[in-house]
């Protein structure tokens, strides 16, 4: 199937149709039309016909789209049928909260360990995970597969950190620290910039 | 000066002008070419041309940008030229760590409270801010103005909260909560859905 081409723009609204229809199979809903899907997400019928088409359009005329399988389909063009290993940079509020996050695991997405500068918070657990010092590092990304680094730790020292976590093999960075990271073309990194975004939000609240 | 027309993506492009321009001015910098800008950007020094001529163009030839002008201009179109004042519903980690960025105010982001369900956190502060119970939050509404209220907390109470706020004057939302807020049209809001960014990560990884 080619998935290559799907724009950017229906990658962005994939998570959201993942939303949508795991509540739908949680409350038991095995098959859905274009036009009740339309309806619940707020966007046009031939928008979903034309978003879902691009991997495949499981939907069928007369019987709408079957739940499951478009979770599945979606999931694996998302990344989401292998699993993902997490650490977590920082294990302050923000830290500890994304630590908190159970769901991602239904997702493939495990966060395993945090790590902070602060001995104090070394030895504590979130949600049962571990907080390491960050001196030991480098030792566990010798021993275990990290796929993410999720970062929130201070610009100052996200730069450098992202870079020694590039050198120890990570490969994906979600980054909440406000800068642009600079690292090789094989990383990939997505940013979460909050103040970017309360910015739109003054921006149409004064237009 | 006509600023209505500024398409959506320069619009998200703009803090992230903000963002560089500030830290040229805190190392002392008055003005830039747009080359110097492309080059420390990484973006074309006419796509930054045209960004700016959306709003007046405040380059000259020979000169460049002046670089405090420039900021506060940007600002202005952003809406921080002005007060927001801003409660922060839900003090676990994610509110806390949203209370706890004083950066904001530097842009006229004042966060004032935050509220809580669970009456042990109320009493407490977050940088010097309290922390009340969720059943003072009616008259609080009533005596202060409050133009944001940030949701973080669980899906199944936000989309009520948000009609109680919307009801008592709120209009803007800076919403964390995953699902989509229903509220009339003069509402504005801001989600951030983390789990849909990190599915975004994800994808790229996988391709």
């Amino acid at each position: 199937m080619e998935t290559n081409r799907i724009s950017q723009v229906v990658i962005k609204r994939l998570p959201r149709y993942m939303r949508f229809l795991s509540e739908l199979k949680a409350q038991g809903v095995d098959r859905i039309s274009s036009g009740e899907l339309s309806e619940l997400m707020q966007v046009t019928a031939s928008q979903i016909r034309q978003d879902l088409n691009h991997f495949g359009g499981f939907g069928q005329q007369g019987y709408g789209y079957n739940v499951s399988r478009l979770i599945n389909e979606i999931g694996r063009i998302l990344g989401l049928d292998r699993e993902h290993h997490l650490i977590v940079i920082g294990a302050g509020n923000l830290g500890r909260a994304l630590a908190g996050y159970s769901n991602f695991e239904g997702r493939g997405l495990y966060i395993r360990a945090l790590f902070d500068i602060d001995p104090e918070r070394a030895g504590i657990t979130v949600r049962g995970l571990p907080v390491y010092q960050m001196r030991e590092l480098s030792a566990y990304l010798k021993n275990n597969k990290v796929d993410i680094a999720v970062l929130t730790i201070p610009k100052e020292q996200a730069r450098q950190m992202a870079r020694e976590l590039y050198d120890k093999g990570v490969r994906g960075f979600w980054n909440f620290a406000h800068l642009d990271l600079e690292l090789p073309g094989d990383a990939v990194v997505e940013n979460v910039h909050l103040s970017e975004s309360l910015m739109q939000l003054t921006y149409y609240m004064t237009h």
